[in-house]
């Protein structure tokens, strides 16, 4: 009988899906000249937070994709541990969201681009997964990872352009 | 004319001052059942903003001292960044709290008691100043470090009597 899906696996959607949703949300970011980077987290296969970078908006240097995001899941799920969620964000992480996701416990980190300046999942620190800290996670990374990355480039590529502009 | 204060400098506090400003924040946080840290920012000798750690009270892991007081402080200076400004927090700021602090580009950070389970400004790691991250800062520790480390002891006594009582 193993063959035979069960009503709740057809339901389940794959990465890729969570990390489309992300991209979503990076989108909306870029559109509104923010930095372009989304996440969203889940729980039990379900999106219980969506969230995008808003720093410029918010004039608030705290209020990147990841920790809005973990905000509002905490929020809804009126918990401030996130032990059995998912976190999908399309760039890697930087120390601040990285300190983040050990704080609300989150079980798996995945992330789309590498972030070879400021990265604190593996490339420029590992704060995910330091030895000194009480919380580790899974870390996927790579998950879309042309798209988000070339979202970024073309974000700053734009900025370059309109900066010339006005020189 | 050397000896003849002006009246700004009448007027300047010191670092104990606004060390004492922020332990009255984590006595608030104390009260209210909060892991007991505050901090404050000061602006050309100004405070500017005031905050507790509100995890807790608002079931939000982000919702830490520093987080609380860089948003309130970037809000009332309606600035992203912070390079002219002061932050004062009772206990060595986490991961999380260390990269919003390079994040908002503080100038100096002034910390109380060290902490050696989770500090990220030089006992566990040092996100304050690393090497590869693109702002760095002063750190000056040991501000009254006796009693606001003696506030963070007490704090998890109680709760150790507390759970006792229920077991």
């Amino acid at each position: 009988m193993d063959d035979i899906k069960t009503p709740a696996a057809l339901l389940t959607h794959n990465d890729e899906y969570f990390m489309r949703e992300a991209l979503r949300q990076a989108k909306i970011a870029f559109d509104a000249d923010e930095v372009p980077i989304g996440a969203v987290v889940v729980h039990q296969n379900r999106i219980v937070a969506r969230a995008h970078n808003q720093v410029e908006v918010l004039k608030d240097p705290t209020a990147h994709a990841e920790i809005v995001a973990i905000t509002q899941a905490a929020n809804t799920l009126s918990s401030k541990w996130l032990n059995d969620c998912k976190l999908y964000v399309t760039i890697e992480p930087c120390s601040m969201c990285a300190g983040a996701l050990v704080l609300a416990r989150i079980k798996t980190l995945y992330f789309g681009a590498k972030d070879p300046k400021a990265g604190a999942c593996g490339s420029c620190l590992n704060i995910a997964n330091h030895t000194a800290l009480n919380h580790r996670m899974n870390v996927v990374e790579g998950i879309l990872a042309q798209e988000c990355g070339a979202l970024i480039s073309d974000f700053f590529k734009r900025k370059r352009i309109d900066q010339a502009k006005f020189n």
